[in-house]
């Protein structure tokens, strides 16, 4: 039904509209997440966020980084019983075995398998530019719902895959990494709620002789948290530590292509102010274009002091995804 | 029904089992494919194939071949209406737009993809050890179904997974890559059925200055055949030109690690033997515990000419999974 | 981005609601469809529809017409290649034979399946009242979509099933059945495309003897499209023959519960007016509350002139679906 | 790895076939649930099972139950979160609100939904003649499991649904129902791991005023456990009340057709033997082509004291499915 607030929306929107010429006022009001903040620096129709970073200068500079050729999976088994969100599932089955076959002389027979899930935002999941997105008028009007680039839900919609801003659209992340370890400058995991601030990144980048954050870096944050995973599934799902806005502020300005933690949501939760949810996903994603990696393994990189690296993932082209699975390497 | 067949071949193994002492005589029985091909070269237990080739050293020498830092895509996007072979099917949908949300007064919303596929076996495709076997007794039994290391379907059978030889077994792929440029060799697309000989790969080595294969490389074979695809996906599925046994066998005498092609089954279909089916795949998968990666796009790297790179394949760990989805990259 | 098309509606909702006191003026509103058609009969709250018709009296009547026990199943057998609309799709895998087992001394195995469908709107498929609706607003307002009793997008939204309207909210179908055998009528399948007029039905009615059309009914209309099932999948699907405006509201006025047909969507398609799209469903399900059942198997019942029976149908009730699969049966 | 085992039943095998001619020496074969139990009463061929006593007569007995014409629903709501056995699952989202349109200038538009579940397996459940079997020999050898009228693994197996035995093979039910009230008889919910006896069936039977079981019958047996049915569903799914298998062959033995319950297995969990797992499937199931219809919502109908009534079940005809979903109705 139409109600007195959906009512109060409209008529904002009329006003702002109609009485100082549309866009010019719409750029000039404040969202739920500070001023306007499309057209993105890579112009109004990009798709590929900080992925435009990854240049062949910035591919040649991770490659300098690899000088032992030790690898390092990244990512965790997607496996039924891991931690998962709300109602999120994720099912594998074999559709009998064998699959097909015996065919020909050779007996050939062959298995696949059956893969339902919320793929891209379950178990090690690389968040894309239409995971996340604000309000920024009436509930229900997808006009008002806005993602990176400014770009809304009614231009992304599609029961099969959104139109715009789909994970295909990016470019292969092959980056500098760089591992900041707070777990070990802190000597122990972190709490649940625990924010990870400014001074603690500076702190953690001091120790471990870490002097800069440079454009298109891969910056990869282990809380200890990681510990958790299918030992303690529901102290894992309950919360975590992580990055708040300040610091998603300031490792945004560092021009950063990326974040990962080994954590579901990277950034801290419950968040300090209990009215605000989400928000460096938002201040990230949305705004700078930045993706997010969540629930890796950062142990043996930590266990090995391993700081410095070439940060490579590559995202399943899912067309019209909103997120990827698969497991991003640390070579060095 | 128990029949004639059945019995036929319930009596030759409990003769051979009975009369030489088990093991061993199975040892020396001939299969659909040749002599026993296991153990493994590395181990009765292994699981994880040629990807053990995947050494600090192989990657070194990879990385070497790192210069200009253009990274390649070679794989497809996934999305209704690619090429699919039989019943397999691909289907992602939004689950409502937002997904979930607003929340918080950042009133952050988001969206979320599911995934129903047989992924590993749809789209641009990583053949695991668990795809491929041979029936080497009586059908309809899990014990005369053999993979890899021997390993059988009884050892294997699950309804949610392998549990054995799934793909979350493997090492990543980080090795160099080499391409075999039949069809600029052939100056034309190749035709369905037509098989490339191992002549044909030495022409295409010599023409493209190419000395050497070398132990745990990834071999990547074009045919042109990969401009069909999402163009003519009838002819595209209809067959195709690809490597046979021959090939496969002087292939897997270098040790290579991988196969890929522009192809759905990388070998020739129909085989020029009407009777076989599938034999390549048993040759590299069974008895080498090589690779395969198919329905790659591979032009680009053709029409650069770029003939050596370094080649990157993390496997997505779908927890007993006969493959993976996912793009490879080629960097140079 | 807020377009002019969109400002001219805010400012149209903005008058018209501060103009004229809400939603009484709303009331007097035109949409696309007619005047306001809620609340329903049943009241404001009613999530039932033409299933409240279904009364002890009703079902009563209906067993009177049970005379020799003679059962006619009228749906039709799910199975891959069956006639499909859009992309949606049908998959039923049995994961691995045995699924599990053998437990015991007894040596109990068991098989299950795993179905991956739009049940509800695929094959045999009964349509519920949060199937269909009218945008009466915006383009993306979930406030301006109206369904079944005035009930909005904004209030059935949910990732997980619709919040209003879902299928599990109705009465199981038992009633008395009538079959209006047009196509006998004519002597002919109907062609694609060709109407069904009120003098159609009230000939077939004469021709058949039956006398009237009562609350509560369920009407069946053979058109002969059927016998393309499974025979020429790509024309059965190309269109059809069946009711138009003018036949749904003649048997909207008579108070009937459900339209059935064999064919995909019970309306003639394309519609006679090319501007216009699923109009009958419309009609009948969100103004009416009268449910259509797709791709029913009326051959039989035809075979044998079976005019008059009790018809009986339960949704499964998937919770938040917009239909239904399943089979009703006809007995007499 | 073929093991001694495994050689031991191919011995076996062997020495029966060719000592006493095959399937005559095979027809003498004790198996574990006792000797051979094919071709069933209806036949080597038949795939019905107890449906088959689905006659006209039978319908027309069960219409005479209908006088007052009230329809009870005995189906749960499938939801996410009911109770539910090992990996099975059960997920519906909607791909997007709306799924498609606005269309015409009548705006139409609609909403789907999509199903992923082990449906037939989850809910209120249907057991089909494909989902209980007994391996007679080897583990892993299809052609040893054997289900309703002899039927193999080997036999029915197929990725994309069994082969034989579907579900699509069933009569509508349509036939005399009657309910135990066990829980009524005893004043009190019955305990998990209490087994219904023969006497005490008997003892309802007096109780309530019911002379006797027909050929055909469709028995529901009310043990109060349904109470539990989303109020505390870890206990629900920790066992249940149920007949054993004397019951089991005391109900086969009046030829009924159909059993089902408030539980999820419909027979005693755990059974009083630890070493017996669904043994009164196996003797329903198996050797008689019995059905079994669990979780069903018998409180109604236990409250309302409706012990004889018109029931009415009509299988979702999934093809090759080993069970299926829907609600039942008893009408008096």
């Amino acid at each position: 039904m139409m109600n007195s607030r959906t009512l109060r929306s409209a008529l904002v929107v009329a006003m702002v509209l109609t009485g100082t010429g549309g866009v010019s006022a719409w750029a000039q009001m404040m969202t739920p997440v500070g001023p306007q903040w499309w057209p993105s620096r890579w112009g109004a129709s990009d798709e590929a966020g900080a992925s435009n970073w990854m240049t062949p200068e910035k591919v040649v500079e991770a490659v300098k980084l690899i000088r032992m050729g030790k690898v390092y999976s990244l990512g965790r088994v997607y496996e039924a019983g891991m931690p998962m969100r709300g109602q999120r599932s994720y099912k594998l089955t074999i559709p009998t075995i064998p699959t097909g076959g015996p065919f020909g002389t050779n007996k050939m027979i062959f298995n696949e398998e059956l893969v339902t899930a919320e793929l891209g935002q379950v178990g090690t999941q690389f968040d894309g530019l239409g995971h996340i997105g604000v309000l920024v008028g009436s509930e229900g009007d997808q006009n008002a719902m806005r993602f990176y680039n400014g770009v809304t839900a009614a231009e992304i919609t599609s029961p099969y895959g959104l139109k715009k801003l789909g994970i295909e659209k990016l470019k292969p992340i092959f980056t500098r990494g760089v591992l900041l370890d707070i777990a070990a400058q802190k000597g122990r995991m972190l709490d649940k709620g625990e924010e990870i601030t400014v001074a603690d990144i500076q702190g953690a980048m001091t120790k471990q002789g870490l002097s800069e954050l440079k454009q298109g870096d891969a910056v990869l944050i282990n809380t200890g948290w990681g510990a958790l995973w299918m030992k303690d599934n529901a102290r894992f799902d309950s919360g975590c530590p992580g990055i708040g806005l300040e610091a998603a502020k300031w490792l945004a300005a560092k021009q950063i292509a990326y974040v990962g933690s080994d954590t579901w949501p990277v950034e801290v939760n419950p968040n300090p102010d209990p009215n605000i949810r989400g928000i460096v996903h938002q201040e990230l994603l949305i705004k700078n274009g930045i993706f997010l990696h969540e629930n890796l393994n950062l142990a043996e990189l930590s266990r090995d002091r391993a700081y410095e690296f070439a940060y490579i993932f590559v995202p399943v082209p899912l067309k019209g995804a909103t997120g990827s699975p698969g497991s991003p390497i640390a070579v060095r």
